[in-house]
């Protein structure tokens, strides 16, 4: 791996790191050989988690050309196959630069996602983490866990409908790929996770004591607050 | 609404009640007069559960000639406007009829959905009502409870991708529809909610000792998992 990374970075002009977020810095460490006599190579990444691939950044030789970035955009396939030439198209893509990074690489980065058709906007890599936790990071942890307790159930098989395969549609991803982002952003996750406890609770004590009312009330709240989320997407 | 619902009846060869469920004894009640001398009208419904309809059912005139009828398919959208003639096609249809329902007005009943192009599947009412807690009513209150704690992060708004997006989907449902299916199948809701409960514990601890092993095993057995729900579909 160590030899391939560098045989790729030699005579680049654009570095972009797309592996499980994990695996970032064991791959700038690899490619730090390569890139040591490179001081114009623009280093960026499309990681779901921002503030561990910064860290892993400081291992490069010039990590003030390095950029991270997280278009949001993705399905759940993966591999050379599930390509999709406008994935990016209209959607947001995220730069979280250091505070050391040269605003010349930023606007080389920013210039790299617009050409791909993503609209491009700044963010500190701490609150990235914190508010993809919520949007992203939270709804893979239900996909997942809805997709295990359905399953559990052995005669359900086939009886679903479009429901359950939109709800779980996100639960047929990479495991590395979410283990990874689950491990890089574990303090974030579990504040979300402990928040969808407290929903879920109080959804289950309306239900179990056969409060019409409060139900009507929390599904009302849930599909307007579902509509707040969606507006102002690119 | 009684008086309308006596005159839609009078006449009709087949009555079926598209309401929420909560609502279908008082629509029976009202209907019973305007059926009373009629007991060759199927009667039939297309609610999510089956086993209060079927109990409802009692206040026809002619009870043997009711077949509930539940098809797997919808969208989150209601109302004249959400028409869709294909809505029903390949879709499997599941008729639960009581133990003294005539076979022909069983036979009616799947001749009316298979001419909307479901696949139909008896089954009874209280297994029913067990199964769709977990491949529908659970995927409804996990969307309600995720959607529900998103948007209580305000920042979020306009930063979600496509996973948000579906797993949320179904949360922009009718409110009064989930109420009262929440209520009406309470107790099977309810034990799929504690095995929802405990999937997320196993989660949440994997994430919180940082066991990236267990993740992984989570996140494939939630792939193949959904994978299986999914097999058998018509």
């Amino acid at each position: 791996v160590a030899d391939d990374a560098q045989a790729a970075a030699r005579g680049a002009d654009l570095v972009l790191l797309a592996v499980p977020v994990r695996a970032t810095r064991d791959v700038f460490e690899a490619l730090a050989p390569a890139l040591a006599d490179a001081p114009d190579v623009l280093v960026t990444d499309a990681g779901s988690t921002k503030a561990d691939v910064l860290a892993a950044a400081r291992a490069l030789p010039h990590p003030e050309r390095f950029v991270g970035a997280h278009p949001l955009a993705g399905t759940e396939r993966s591999g050379p196959d599930a390509a999709d030439g406008a994935l990016f198209r209209g959607r947001r893509c995220l730069l979280t630069p250091a505070a050391d990074a040269r605003p010349a690489a930023v606007e080389e980065c920013a210039a790299v996602w617009r050409a791909a058709g993503a609209v491009v906007e700044l963010c500190d890599a701490a609150e990235h983490d914190r508010l993809l936790a919520f949007v992203s990071h939270l709804p893979h942890a239900v996909a997942f866990a809805l997709a295990a307790t359905v399953s559990g159930e052995a005669r359900a098989a086939g009886l679903s409908g479009g429901g359950f395969v939109d709800t779980t549609r996100i639960a047929a991803s990479d495991p590395i790929m979410w283990r990874d982002v689950f491990l890089a952003n574990r303090d974030a996750l579990l504040d979300a996770l402990e928040r969808l406890d407290g929903e879920l609770g109080a959804l289950r004590r309306a239900v179990a004591s056969g409060d019409g009312d409060a139900l009507e009330r929390f599904i009302a709240r849930a599909r307007s607050g579902r509509e707040r989320v969606l507006a102002g997407r690119p």
